[in-house]
């Protein structure tokens, strides 16, 4: 490796300023990332070493219909961040606005990997001991079995090449452990997995899996991810909460919350989302990975890193690797796709 | 009311053995209700007045092929039990063996109610401060939306009945609140909903919604629903691990952990799913519920005064007005049902 990286990041939108995204930035760029900042000058401040600024302060971070205001405002720091990928003068992009308008954004700009079917958005799942890579959480809602055996290639390819796990356990997510479980999608999509070359398909898991470190890479429709996702963020929010009150119900029980935080707190940086980076879009020729944009300088550092460190191990390449080795390319034209081919 | 309701109960496959049911039993007898309790009447022993004991030692609660067993085996204690219900020796079922064996049984021997196009399994989910009914949570993989539609109806009915909730806010379980956000299935039915008389529809919530008391019924079929269900174990039994695992981590957590122990205990009894009696099938013609095989005795009287409560307020009576009301009674034949036709 000569030319170092370089990131795009689009700070409008983020919850903590511009000027904490430019802190995150400044961090990935002391291990060595080039990042190019597209945003409000003026809000981002004097940047630190690698780090280079593209005023850019029109925001589509808070319009209510993200695919429109993308199509609407190439002005727009977002748009303006992909164009930049796309044109090569950035390897990947980073977005911690608004969700919405980086994925249209991303999915109208970036074409297809040679071979892909559909994109999917992939996101590393912070379970204490044992974190897994859930796929599609949501990118897409209505999907074909092929679809589904692409995601687990494209899993195997990211969790191998960015997460560094050697062989990863690729599982899809149903609702019985049975070869004949699950929708007709799943069952169909479980034959063709059972013997597909180079992948370690461990066959399907159910909803306890999350949890227990049965796989590491976990495959499933973008509706069901995306339910999936949200059910494990809403069910720890109660419990936790729970345990607070608890906690909170007696002299006593005060004490022993208050001598248990330390311990606690630990835990919680260790379940941090912002440890992840946020989501990663697979599938497209450019690797997009969206922040929450709740997250701070530690969240875009990550993300950031986690786009860099997908250039550099070539998750686009592993993929097109995996999905030849197991005779899962794209051939005919896919109808349905959303997402521009690339041909 | 002047007959007291007899709720027939297999007791052949509870983990905690024969004498551990008839222990539950005997507490929901004394509160009112007759109970038939089909199993091996030299394990059950004596029982209290209100349970009678049908000897029935023949078990299929482990085969490890429920359906076929179900055929094969009119012997066996969970086959006489619906059929002492079918025969209206008993008004509703209860069954703590395998619920594989419970459902097949329950599907091949009671009819559908009238107007129902198909069953679905129904869980009370004992988020801490606002528990909210689930279903469908298995029994039927593919839907259409005229079923999803039918499920809101049958779980509204059911929350009224036995969970005592006036108008029951009723949602469908999606990945976006816009009316727009869903598979084809959850956006038709819910077009249809949206409108639906005598019911209180919320909309679209999505799997945050777990836990935030956001509706009393949560509609999804029975995969997505499964999945989610199944989620929501894993993911808080995770949570609970990691937390213990936290206040193993030094002395000082150690003491916390044991301060607040009592106020956790009461917690852990309130999340108990015991409490609920286990899960409910609805959309036959009579009432079957299933506790989890590893139900104590507390689990087996709940669920025996969730099946006679079910009767009692007359959860199908109220279903079919309705369904009815609404406009929502099946009326053509259900080509894919998997379960015999009433007429």
């Amino acid at each position: 490796m000569t030319d170092p990286v370089t990131v795009a990041v689009d700070v409008n939108g983020a919850d903590h300023g511009p000027a904490e995204v430019a802190r995150g930035a400044a961090r990935a760029a002391a291990g060595g990332v080039r990042v190019l900042l597209f945003g409000p000058a003026a809000e981002i401040g004097p940047v630190a070493e690698g780090v280079s600024v593209i005023d850019a302060p029109v925001s589509i971070a808070k319009d209510p219909d993200p695919a429109r205001a993308v199509r609407r405002t190439p002005e727009a720091s977002i748009v303006r961040a992909v164009a930049a990928v796309a044109a090569g003068e950035a390897d990947a992009l980073v977005s911690g606005g608004s969700t919405g308008a980086a994925l249209a954004s991303s999915l109208f700009t970036f074409k297809r990997a040679r071979g892909v079917h559909r994109p999917a958005l992939a996101l590393m799942i912070p379970v204490p001991g044992h974190p897994f890579l859930l796929l599609d959480a949501g990118a897409n809602v209505e999907v074909r079995p092929e679809h589904l055996v692409q995601f687990a290639h494209m899993g195997a390819a990211f969790m191998e090449a960015v997460g560094g796990v050697a062989s990863p356990r690729v599982a899809l997510l149903s609702n019985g452990t049975e070869a004949t479980k699950g929708t007709e999608n799943v069952v169909i999509a479980h034959a063709s997995l059972v013997d597909a070359p180079g992948l370690n398909f461990v066959g399907n898991v159910e909803g306890f899996a999350i949890g227990t470190g049965a796989a590491d890479v976990i495959v499933a429709d973008g509706f069901t991810g995306n339910v999936a996702l949200k059910v494990m963020e809403g069910s720890s929010a109660a419990l936790l909460g729970a345990v607070r009150s608890a906690a909170m119900s007696s002299w006593r029980s005060k004490l022993g919350g208050m001598l248990l935080r330390p311990a606690l707190r630990g835990l919680r940086n260790e379940l941090s989302p912002e440890e992840q980076g946020g989501a990663v879009l697979l599938g497209l020729r450019k690797l997009a990975v969206v922040p929450h944009g709740s997250f701070g300088a530690l969240g875009f550092q990550r993300a950031i890193e986690v786009a860099a460190r997908g250039v550099r191990e070539d998750v686009a390449g592993r993929t097109h690797a995996r999905l030849q080795a197991a005779g899962a390319l794209r051939r005919a034209s896919d109808p349905a796709a959303s997402v521009p081919d690339e041909s």
